[in-house]
């Protein structure tokens, strides 16, 4: 396998972005992407990016058999049924999170994949952040000896629209699947209890989704460490992307990305510009690493670096802290795992 | 009232640093210091700080119609008697933190003050550091909003001797209550909810006490806000006494102090020196200012700055913290209110 | 012209980073490049960027119809020779710096370029950078009021080979000429004084070669701002490059940028990694936006952002600089200038 | 020797200031206190502090045996007739910078000192600075290896009145004499060549009274540094005191110092206030520092700190800093001490 030939089936935000980052890859042929309806200007974009066919019908790409790999940037709502699918037909995949809003039906996704035994990678692209990444290295190495506490900050730089919030899954499925991947990334260790604390303090019409836009969660990990997460739907200073890892033998901190670091010193006091503006800033060089890794995962025939089981490790917290917020009280992972089965 | 007279209770630690720092102010006449058992070292300091009289007997300085105030700085199972006792003499009165262990015998203790007409202020010392008190300013004007979201980090350097985590109460009590005080004086706003999870990470003689080493604190406040403390009673780097604010407009941070700013660029990487080493250090201005505004508030017959009711605050909180801990639930702030009739 | 037809003459380091970066502009064909002698292993990297002929003959790429401009990256013995050529040729030009090492032949080179009415852009990347950029906008616009005082530090990591440093011209045209050129794009003044200091300090084989390895170069400005340039070889923690500015209203400072920005506390301080290493790892964006920006002139016939007079100016001041050392005097651009026509 | 007995010759602003830091020191007795002119408040004030006496005949000074030492605060005109005679009578001297406006009357006041074999301090503060002595230390112990560059910016927060201007000396002799004092102790190398530029940028009055305001100075060091200075008499932002220091092994640099570190992230940027006004604020605890170690030489007759070689030396750079802006050309240290003999 000398180049791989993919297939992307959904061509919205982060589709594009995955395309374009792809087509830079030389080892790379995007034979096909796949929108629910397409139009002239779909069409001149796929053409600009050498992306050789457009199509209104999935089935193109997954009955390709020049293909050897999806994509899949559709909704939320289709990934299993696609995951499935792609699996029967033997391609290797690449899943947006969160998997689904279900994570029993997350779960019969991987299943699929596995038996199937194709790759399958899910989308937690700050993993491939360079911060991060230094700071996942240097801790496995134990610079900071036993992790005591971690605490991450995530927070927005503004609300996404109704219909987004509507179709999300709320703030913990949505927004706070990245941090609990983070927090399992960072300390190698799995979340045994989740306790959440939620709030509507932005927009009320959070609270008419049933949602919230600020949280609180505190986390207990298998290897005795204590971790918390604040998130907030709008930081008016730009994306706050934030982690701390505290430990027997030190601290590490990672803070924000910057546009530039001119400092200016003026009569009024010292300032700068604020942090990069939101994931498109911040992760530019995470979302193109992302897919390389992919692509390299797939023409040396290695793991890929964020398996399927991420993704469900992931949407279980996420299930236990919804669990947590709704019914007051500290939610263990084992409650959720017991349904698994 | 042209210059205080003052006695000090207790020739501790703390006592000594009140003492040497109110000899400093030149509205401040220390005529007496008592301690459980003096020996000629303790003379010999008294003496250099031109403390007149050394005694055994506490009752000395209660006794003493010169006396305007007192400092109890004894320990802590005394406080809530000699406040009263002090009250009773008609002495106004600083206190160190905590009043007591049962925060229904500090609210007899406050009952007693309030009935003699006495001040009384508490030794919550963080209150007057110049990044807190900048901060704690300009939220009040509005700087960031609505406060969302407090964020406190309070670690300790090294853990105290077996001897000191046996009579301190534990750690919710005895280290996480300054957090509890800042908590609400940065906020302004009470605490109305209370999780706490714990663990003992760092050395297991605090499990032997039946306390914790290790903290994570979510607070829920009265103006809507979340919080969240986290506390360790070991960091290795040194104190680590740190606060962000998030709201609506903006965020504020306060970082720690250190002894220099230089900043080292070798072939190993980028240095600096170690925070300052711990609370002496770190609030070593902020002690002396405490001790000055005492006396100005006595002087001028003005309230004290942190006042008894403060001090029963940050215990019910507490309280609150150490049941939310052996139930594992949260707890109302409300439930441990009612027990106080 | 809807594609810009490229040809490259010189393959070594600078010219492959400009192919590589160009080869990913979807409206740019780079069909030639020229180096003196070939070997299979460039004909490989060639082919990998889709550049369509290897040749030892640069009169390959002149005499090509076909091609719109030329990128000059060979020796800079060459440049001169290569730009009235290319002139003549009527291709565009983007020229490394510096133009030559005799700025009375790099001027005839200008007319040449001005002769024949083509394009010619000199290879001052830092222009580009993401941190100057936004600080000579903000200068531009008056956020610091007049300037009074200007500030530059540019270290290399590591001393070049004695080869490089026989043919580099000496330090103030190979390394300070970028900083001759930041100062008079930071400033929007010309510089009119010139008062240089060096030692050999890193290296005694800068003194056999009749150079130095350490400056400290003073400028007076049109303006009548004042200026100063500190250089060095060698800079044991990486790639030095800063810049300050004060004015009437503020000063301004440009930092390094880092690899990441994790932060370490330790019990033996605080850490973090070291800047970027070199001009590759620094500037990287800025020489993929300095080829992208230069392609957009010649698509839209807009004037290039850094003119031949530009790579011209810094000569003349690096001249004076020579000049003053030699002489141990302050020497006035003027004087230079009398001797071009 | 077990207290000593100081007197003071003016009460002006850092006359006073001394003052105050000495009665907090227990080993001090200020008996006796001069001014040309006293007033009621001065009674007050002295009062205040517990000095004994006000006088306005300093001879009552130099002519009390009790007095070990006398502080020399008047106007920098009489400084050298003071030390002469305080010599003369016994006392051991703290001066004030600059010791005289005439580099060879300095000398003399040495060599009566050094007669008398009295000891002899020179008032530079900023040597007791915590981050400037910090970073002392560890050079002298070669944590940068070889020095290579030193550089020094030090600019004030706003010009002084047109009457101080005129009694300064000019901005060498006032103001950059204290950085020509850093650049000694920092390297701990002497000043072998000058060589200054100057502009009159933020106030025409320094043109009127032959001074300059805005100066950039390059050094030569005996063991072959380079240095540079650059001094503003105005920088809106607030006093600006740092230092960079670089060699063969890296780097340190030192920053202002600020009154909080909070720092505000809002829809606007990123915020902290200003750095520490002027030197009343920045120096504070340095100029207690220096009283505290001028004492402590007395008491246990070591030598003290700042010699006053130390400001012969400080005032020689500045002389040749003088000659070199007022000839245009590079100035050697040698010249000037040529005329000391």
């Amino acid at each position: 396998m000398e180049k791989i030939t993919l297939g992307i089936i959904g061509a919205g935000r982060i589709g594009k972005l995955h395309a374009a980052n792809l087509a830079a890859n030389r080892n790379v042929r995007i034979k096909t992407i796949s929108e629910v309806k397409i139009d002239p200007k779909l069409n001149d974009w796929a053409d600009s990016l050498g992306i050789e066919n457009v199509t209104e019908d999935f089935n193109e790409i997954l009955n390709d058999t020049e293909i050897d790999a999806v994509l899949i940037c559709s909704s939320t709502n289709t990934h299993v049924s696609m995951i499935i699918q792609a699996a029967e037909a033997g391609k290797h995949i690449f899943c947006e999170k969160p998997i689904s809003l279900d994570y029993c039906e997350s779960s019969q996704a991987l299943d699929a994949a596995q038996k199937a035994e194709v790759k399958l990678q899910i989308g937690f692209n700050r993993r491939f952040d360079h911060n991060f990444k230094r700071v996942r290295e240097a801790i496995m190495e134990g610079n900071i000896g036993d992790i005591h506490i971690v605490k991450i900050t995530s927070r927005d730089p503004a609300p996404p629209s109704k219909e987004y919030i509507q179709a999300s899954g709320g703030l913990f499925l949505d927004m706070a699947i990245h941090d609990f991947d983070m927090a399992r990334y960072l300390t190698g260790s799995e979340v045994v209890e989740v306790c959440a604390k939620g709030a509507v303090l932005v927009d009320p019409v959070f609270s008419q989704m049933g949602d919230i836009d600020t949280a609180i969660i505190t986390l207990k990990f298998a290897n005795g460490a204590l971790g918390v997460i604040d998130n907030s739907r709008k930081a008016v200073y730009g994306y706050d992307q934030r982690v701390e890892l505290f430990g027997s033998e030190g601290c590490v901190s990672i803070s924000n990305d910057f546009e530039n670091n001119a400092e200016w010193s003026t009569s009024d006091g010292v300032f700068r510009d604020k942090p990069k503006l939101f994931f498109l800033e911040r992760y530019n060089d995470a979302y193109i690493d992302e897919m390389n890794q992919f692509v390299e995962s797939l023409l040396n025939n290695m793991d890929v670096l964020v398996s399927g089981n991420d993704g469900l490790q992931a949407e279980l917290i996420a299930g236990a802290a919804k669990k947590s917020l709704d019914e007051n009280r500290t939610v263990l992972l084992s409650e959720l795992k017991a349904t698994l089965k």
